[in-house]
């Protein structure tokens, strides 16, 4: 057998982690980001900036979200490669973004892939790091731009 | 380690069901969606309707994309909670459907969310209820609706 | 318990097969495909044509994607049936090929299914006979076409 069940059950606490971040940015529960995350982690948005810390990457979602009328972080299938307490995970999303109030397209598609290190804690796996991919886009970036 | 092979296991064979429902409906295999459903099932398509039991479920769906020319429900990650015989199942999807011959917009995207509840019986893990939570859609809603 | 744990381990050996094709081609690091294939394999993409071996394989689409800006092939869940050393695969995907050169639609969809044989060999597992079946496409096939 290649895979003992502890890396088995790792990698599926792991997909857990990765649901539970879509799902609190797409019902707008931001407060349920914060036990994701390490102290001292790192996102990367781009230019969206770059928070540090459950609280500022929570509070940055928040902005950047709140006035839109629907998101979705659809995830794909992800490379995940456990070593020990530490995990570097890949997994790629289309995310659909929908402002229904805006001129014209109302929507954005972002293709693209989280790069993430994970980091194993007395709660579990949480975000070390998270790097957000942009491969491609469709629609009206305005979307999101215009809704702080 | 957290998850024990029975748990692993189950969340498996919980993939494979919700697979099954994807690939039964999108080749049109109506008849395929029939072992999937408890008697007693109930599934929630919001305007669609709220078919009860397996011939029902199938005689709905069967209706609503005859005459379609192609849908795809793709599915992204789930989260899956077992307890015992019992699991809650959210999955996104995002769907498509499309009809050649409709004027103007041929498709309609649906970007949302199946939220289920399944059961262990002797023949497997089934759907108890299941409804389709729409996020999304883009596209024109009457390439559904001209189907019947 | 319904899976072993050979089983299960397959599993997610397999889906790491899946998807580190997908990340070689849409990183465009070509030659990362040849290890995924045996010898004597066979991908049967329609109208592109049936290459045969790791290098015609990976020539095929390294002639057929290079020129695009970008592309991603973000894969739905899969469908895994392991019987002994080999395996029956299908996955759902969703692929966007973007072309910023191009005039009018810069983007090409294509939804479908990958529909996979897979091997057990003492290198882990590989594609055997890997087949693209379209379900629907958006956008300009021209994207694509004009790539050569």
């Amino acid at each position: 057998v290649a895979l003992d069940l502890q890396t088995i059950s790792d990698r599926m606490e792991i997909e857990d982690l990765l649901t539970a971040y879509s799902i609190a940015i797409d019902s707008k529960q931001f407060d349920d980001l914060l036990p994701l995350f390490t102290e001292d982690a790192v996102c990367d948005y781009g230019s969206l900036g770059s928070p540090k810390g459950p609280s500022a990457i929570a509070d940055l979602i928040h902005t950047t979200l709140k006035s839109l009328d629907a998101t979705q972080h659809l995830l794909g299938k992800s490379v995940i490669v456990v070593d020990g307490d530490a995990a570097d995970v890949r997994t790629y999303l289309i995310s659909q973004h929908i402002r229904d109030a805006a001129p014209g397209e109302k929507h954005y598609f972002i293709g693209g892939e989280y790069i993430d290190t994970m980091v194993r804690t007395p709660d579990g796996w949480k975000f070390q790091t998270r790097r957000l991919s942009r491969m491609w886009t469709q629609g009206d970036r305005a979307v999101i731009q215009r809704s702080t």
